[in-house]
């Protein structure tokens, strides 16, 4: 029986490394960039060799970012006595787009989890606490206190990576607050889950 | 609100152009190849620019080849008086497995379909039609007579392609067969639907 071309096989195992592409998916992608016209696939591999080639890691909160320094970081407006912790950068995005928070970002890369090989060492948490203490060092005595908001996933491993760095503040002189759990906006009481609500429970507001 | 990068949203853009990526799945890839290795990368965008550059229609046949003539063509073992016709690539991969077919094929790239505007002139009819007339024209008077066989999809539009191909060699010195139509080997006629039964029935075989 007659192989495929070397370079389609090759291509449909590049295409089946991805996540959530399966083999089949793998060679129905492969089979399309073979029928489109050649500037749409070599737009496609142009723009994964782009992204791997300009795009960094911002020096200062590890954002993704064109240049040394992101955007946000950039931004002489924003208060930068506020860090708020994201596990990724497409989470720091979510917030953003909220408009409500002008402080800065600090994204972990990851969040710590044993069953994956996870460690304080292979997240950005080192360069966190440099950067909060550097923070409070350069602070005059009129300064408003410096606020950590953590921000990491209400999961089991993000509460454990916030917990982790709140440890490692103890003593410090950093207020540190953590995002508002409770039953989401629009959802319904009758449908939502028990650890949900527990969750809402616990953290009741007096409404005053 | 700082945009993404601007590489960053070129990716994603491109990968949801790919059939069956939506946005949400295109962010997610987007974020994995700037999470990964860069040579990992690079083999995804080079493995889609090498594809595009090396991989060529079969002069005779259209399937996909690395040469001017695809290994099945060049395979001089092969009975060259049998031509299956296909409507992709795919479907020749398909039935080579199978392994119980040694003749050549012939590659339509796709079926006529006039909701997709797609007529005999967007199809490789034509070559198609000049194979057949340049075999019967080469044939010695003791040559067994040139077969096509109809590998087209069971569907209106397979049929209709298949149909339309048929009525061009109306006439002509050429033996036409389609693969049979039936129940699936292994399938359960309880659960067979009723299209599949009655064409089935009608194509039923007598027993010997």
């Amino acid at each position: 029986m007659p192989e495929l071309a070397q370079p389609i096989v090759r291509l449909i195992d590049e295409f089946a490394k991805l996540p959530g592409i399966g083999r089949k998916s793998a060679e129905r992608l492969a089979y399309y960039v073979l029928r489109v016209k050649t500037e749409e696939a070599l737009a496609l591999s142009d723009a994964i060799r782009a992204v791997k080639l300009n795009v960094h890691q911002c020096k200062n909160c590890y954002n993704l970012s064109e240049e040394d320094y992101c955007p946000i970081c950039q931004d002489k407006s924003r208060n930068e006595r506020q860090i708020c912790v994201v596990e990724q950068p497409q989470d720091l995005i979510a917030l953003e787009k909220t408009g409500v928070y002008h402080g800065l970002y600090h994204v972990l890369q990851g969040r710590l989890s044993p069953l994956d090989k996870t460690g304080p060492e292979d997240l950005t948490i080192a360069p966190l606490i440099q950067r909060v203490e550097r923070l409070i060092k350069q602070s005059s005595p009129n300064d408003p206190e410096v606020e950590l908001i953590m921000a990491t996933n209400p999961t089991v491993e993000g509460d454990a990576t916030a917990g982790h760095i709140v440890n490692l503040l103890n003593g410090k002189k950093v207020k540190i607050s953590r995002l508002a759990r409770g039953i989401a906006l629009g959802a319904m009481v009758e449908f939502t889950n028990r650890e949900v609500l527990s969750d809402a429970f616990n953290e009741r507001r007096i409404v005053e």
